[in-house]
């Protein structure tokens, strides 16, 4: 059977102005090797600084999105996808002044352990 | 350190009229509990009839995809993702006549096993 993750209607919460849908309220359980989540960042915004233990693999849906981590800055755009090691601080600006950014990330604890 | 996978510049192959960029290519061992790929059916056509032993998470990022699978037939605009059992035999198609499907896959044998 096929299971369908419509992003229009998931559950989200608001983290400074990043709209985040969580997947876990899809309640997977150990279906999937990692986490994962859609957020969206609004025009001429940027997510708060993030850092965590997980690897984090991004997936722009829609919008462009500037990267700003490990003293770098990378421009990733719709259909493209970038890879956060763990415990990289990063901030994801959003520099369109019409377009909403949405990524989908999946994110897991290195080593095997998710 | 961030890094970038940018599908525009990714090395595919032709399988029937669906073009696959295998992530393989990018070499990253053991860092992803998950196999992934990009692909696009062109407007009209289909995926080959697929079925593997990996559990597949897809995610649309162009376009929509017609997914047959299970006996059920599912619509998945861009933005929104499926989920494919392990062992469940399935068919993409792009029903649209003028857009190009693309989609990101990430797929994992069942079990803790990747």
């Amino acid at each position: 059977m096929v299971h369908v993750f419509d992003r229009a209607v998931a559950g989200s919460v608001r983290v400074g102005t990043v709209d985040v849908s969580r997947w876990e309220q899809y309640a997977l359980g150990e279906l999937m090797p990692f986490q994962a989540m859609w957020y969206s960042v609004p025009p001429g915004s940027k997510s708060p600084q993030d850092r965590h233990p997980e690897v984090e693999l991004s997936v722009v849906l829609t919008g462009s999105a500037t990267v700003e981590a490990g003293g770098a800055v990378v421009e990733v755009p719709a259909g493209s996808s970038f890879l956060l090691p763990a415990d990289e601080a990063h901030v994801v600006h959003n520099r369109s002044a019409t377009e909403s950014l949405v990524v989908f990330s999946a994110y897991w604890l290195p080593g095997g352990a998710s």
